[in-house]
């Protein structure tokens, strides 16, 4: 049969653009022994496949020039060749930018339907970002209770974990959001404090939201939002390094924080991570997070895309801030 | 009697000038019940000090304008009006800038003469400086043997103790200081690899000594080696963030490093410490630094100004390099 792939049509220099990106029709045969046919249903757009699309590696290798994009889907099995996954199954894996697709059933990860919640969910609260969230907190943080803690990009499908996880841990929490409506959401999501950045400078906002100081920030975002929370940090605080989505476009090096010496002035320690080394840490997690999620204790937000054909548009629409919560294409 | 000091006669901008200093005769009374009279013999200039300087409150409060300067020094007690310092003995302070002083005893450290070690090392050595790279390598950069050291600033008075102490830890040990008579000193006190950074491009030079990267940085510099410490860094590595050289007379706030995301990508872990919170540890520094200096592991340089008047020279020549190791001043 055939399926349709976006592709990575050129490397992009700043922001992608429309010839960032193509499309291509390929023949996907059978699958053989140990493998399965799947129908994606949900693909996943998230920050750092930016990254990927550079010649460069970093952490994760390069995509390649005229081959599809790659990123985390949630699916359904329509053929079978393996006893391990059954046809009409709901799997997990990296996957191309595709309707259709034919992987070794050992990639799959066979989702078990939770009531009430989305398979969807898989790629946000329940997948990646929600895990960056919960190690970001339990690994690199050290919260103590009563401390203050300041998450940039809060309304996103990272940040608002963030923020609620940090609630149950009995944090008072801060969150940075672009736009009225996505602040006031962050207060329905149970922040202490919803900042609008764009409604004056960061730095200014940070300050009155905590005059008293931060003592953990969550970095989704660098840039001006990391020199104002160096400038609130308050001695010994600890800054999670986990994204910095305001830098990721840029065509050109962009200057560091000026205030990087307040981590020598105040004591500070920044720790960067990747949640990708922490796959250990994953059945932890999905009980974690399955039982705040049915308590009500951790409440996502989903903006949905419909259409292959407009996955890039959803990929673009996350440097822009289109998105409330996680940013899914729906097939 | 009478004591001149040296004064704080205006804040500068930018590097200090002949304006930012002052001096004045004061008369100084006999010591009261509890004090000593002091004659200055050794007093330190440090870099940490140029903070000072400012208006703003940093970890340590500014200097008064028209007030002395005050640092660490080391002196001979003439006259004693306490049971616990008698006439004769040495003695470790912050001091005034001046050549007599009285203080109370409480607020003095007898020195014990270390046969073969000038009484000014406790100013550097065996003083603030090498416990400063005793608790950045002991405390913060979790060394394991055979790991990559690089240290900025390495022919200074806190560098060439972490490089030494490093050795000692069994770490591959790289160090950066300006001009070929430095770098060829580092190899004397036993570095693996002196960097002349004058001799070029700081992150094309340390790639050359590092071809492997590096698990350790300890940045006393900042700027460009700061830079070049992240391009530089393997995945894990820990920076221990000590201070900033480069930095402290800019006039105008200037850009961080261009590729902190590195931070990300690596996870490195950075760390920010300031040397007098950890005064529990004086005693255990004190005795490993004595055996190690005894045992001819770890060696100093010192760089002597003679004269109270030249006192802001000294202090200037920290940000040219004029020091080899630490910078005193005799009186």
């Amino acid at each position: 049969m055939q399926a349709r792939q976006i592709t990575l049509a050129s490397r992009p220099v700043g922001m992608p653009t429309a010839e960032t990106f193509g499309s291509r029709v390929v023949e996907v045969g059978p699958p053989a022994d140990g493998e399965v046919l799947v129908r994606w249903r949900f693909l996943s757009v998230d920050p750092y496949m930016r990254g990927r699309m550079n010649a460069a590696r970093s952490y994760v290798p390069p995509f390649e020039v005229g081959e599809p994009l790659i990123g985390s889907a949630v699916g359904e099995v329509l053929e079978s060749n393996s006893p391990s996954v059954a046809v009409g199954d709901l799997v997990l894996s990296m996957a191309s930018w595709s309707d259709y697709e034919v992987k070794p059933a050992h990639s799959l990860r066979r989702l078990e339907p939770v009531e009430g919640v989305s398979p969807s969910a898989y790629l946000g609260v329940l997948g990646m970002p929600g895990f960056t969230a919960y190690i970001g907190l339990t690994r690199f943080a050290e919260p103590k209770s009563g401390e203050v803690l300041f998450v940039s990009g809060a309304a996103g499908a990272v940040g608002s974990a963030v923020g609620q996880i940090a609630k149950i841990m009995g944090l008072r929490v801060i969150g940075s959001a672009g736009g009225a409506a996505k602040a006031t959401r962050l207060g329905e999501l149970g922040f202490d404090i919803g900042i609008d950045y764009r409604a004056g400078d960061i730095v200014h906002l940070l300050a009155e939201a905590a005059p008293d100081g931060i003592d953990l920030y969550f970095d989704n975002v660098g840039g001006s939002h990391l020199v104002a929370a160096l400038e609130a940090s308050r001695d010994y605080a600890r800054f999670v390094m986990c994204g910095s989505i305001s830098g990721y476009n840029a065509s050109a090096r962009e200057p560091g924080p000026w205030n990087l010496f307040r981590v020598v002035q105040r004591r500070l320690t920044l720790r960067g991570f990747i949640v990708s080394d922490h796959g250990a840490a994953l059945g932890e997690f999905a009980e974690k997070m399955t039982g705040w999620i049915r308590a009500g204790q951790v409440k996502y937000d989903e903006t949905v895309v419909k259409g292959l054909d407009n996955a890039p548009e959803a990929f673009l629409g996350l440097f822009s801030g289109a998105n409330l919560g996680k940013m899914v294409v729906e097939l």
